[in-house]
């Protein structure tokens, strides 16, 4: 079967809802484009999980970027990810256009309130809130029975999941765990950006996070960031669930880092 | 065939979803309950329209009241409100609570930043945020392939059709025109807040908005309710589709008039 290709989304929310009258079980992947094995692993996910038709959104939301951030120069190559799409066994890929996901007068917002407000969404005010708004959006558009989202985006999932628990969309969420190059650098979209300098820097984030044990100093591991060139936007210990600070890192925690490495802001986490 | 009754979010949820993928088009009217001539006229919009399934959902929604308004003694009549529902031909009823619609840690919101802004948002901060996130749960919930409001809540009618616009539900909005009684007064819950001298007093407000013309004053009305004894919230002629201040009644415009009837706030309005 050849994979359609939506950008109306109209024409892709008429589609789905017939896939889904019909019968058809819906997955959802909705990514920024740039495709890279960290989404293959979320369409591998959506195959496992007996998805009828995968629906990979393809969507540098503006509305999630800050004034001061990377929307401009996102790196999007539509032919390459419709390729990869294909490849991977998506069945559709929805490629619509800011304006029309953002019509004239758009003045309509989903507000997450309390897991956004610390970690990313603290340092990037409005974030969360382009998310909310942008996933809220595509739910409503593909009627998926489920939605694939990966771990490396730890708060991004959490938050999602509680705006599918608050506004009951009838659906669930996958968390699709990282996917790391093989030196062990989270697969990201901005790595890109890396020069091969910066890429043996960032690996201090990746060896950081892999030799935490229950107890381990967080401003150990925010020094040894320091120490490798990175500029620490922050190095956080939660609870898991409730993204509740919490002092030391142990069982039903996450820890969470984001940091500079050059102009290129990266994020990882693991759970313990 | 037995009117259901459903208080569980999950069970109507689960009972549509089972009714939308058999091919049954729904119907949702969204109520507060104490209903009357006004909410029968929403259903029967519902069966005109073709609805298979007719879900009438009865909720007092706390968080689209202020601190200082009527929550507490908004009147509530379960027993009755099911009765008329099954008499008008309605197919489910939902009385859900506030501790199953709103979880505990329940953070995430809908807001529409544009046409509530004024008018009755301008006078209830938040009311328009609880009215969208409410109404947004219940589109999850119930799975309306179309939604009737009333008329007599115009502001609240065009800010669900922006929300359902911007966040790309997959449904219709039916406005119903508003149902008066003899007198002209607009059928409302709150009407039985009002003594029969409040009565006569409130009926100025039919009386002046039907008597309005292209280029009739809006001083002239403001003034003829506080003659009639009425304390004007507002009175103001807006563009009947975008909401936006028109400096005088004409075709395309709507009057509307918020007034307080002692401690009753009353609203009503006419699209010219």
């Amino acid at each position: 079967m050849k994979i359609k290709v939506f950008r109306e989304p109209a024409k892709l929310q008429k589609w789905c809802r017939a896939r889904k009258l019909a019968g058809a079980k819906i997955a959802l992947v909705p990514t920024m484009g740039a495709l890279h094995d960290g989404h293959m692993s979320l369409i591998r996910a959506a195959k496992r999980r007996g998805a009828d038709e995968i629906v990979v959104s393809v969507f540098v939301n503006p509305v999630q970027f800050g004034p001061n951030e990377d929307y401009e120069k996102y790196p999007r190559d539509e032919k390459a990810d419709l390729a990869k799409c294909a490849a991977e066994g998506a069945t559709a890929v929805f490629f619509p256009t800011p304006a029309n996901m953002y019509l004239d007068r758009h003045s309509v917002y989903v507000n997450e309130e309390d897991l956004s407000r610390g970690l990313c969404g603290g340092r990037r005010p409005g974030h969360f809130r382009g998310v909310c708004t942008v996933v809220a959006k595509l739910f409503n558009l593909a009627h998926p029975d489920f939605a694939v989202f990966g771990q490396k985006d730890y708060q991004q999932a959490q938050v999602i999941r509680r705006m599918v628990r608050d506004l009951n969309f009838d659906l669930k969420i996958v968390v699709a765990p990282i996917v790391r190059e093989k030196s062990g650098l989270a697969r990201s979209s901005r790595n890109a950006y890396l020069s091969d300098a910066e890429r043996g820097k960032a690996l201090a984030i990746s060896k950081g996070l892999g030799e935490l044990k229950p107890g381990s100093s967080l401003k150990a591991l925010s020094r040894s960031l320091e120490k490798a060139g990175l500029v620490v936007d922050y190095v956080e210990c939660v609870d898991a669930e409730t993204l509740e600070p919490r002092k030391m890192p142990k069982k039903g925690c996450c820890v969470l880092v984001a940091a500079f490495c050059g102009k290129t802001r990266l994020i990882d986490n693991r759970v313990l």
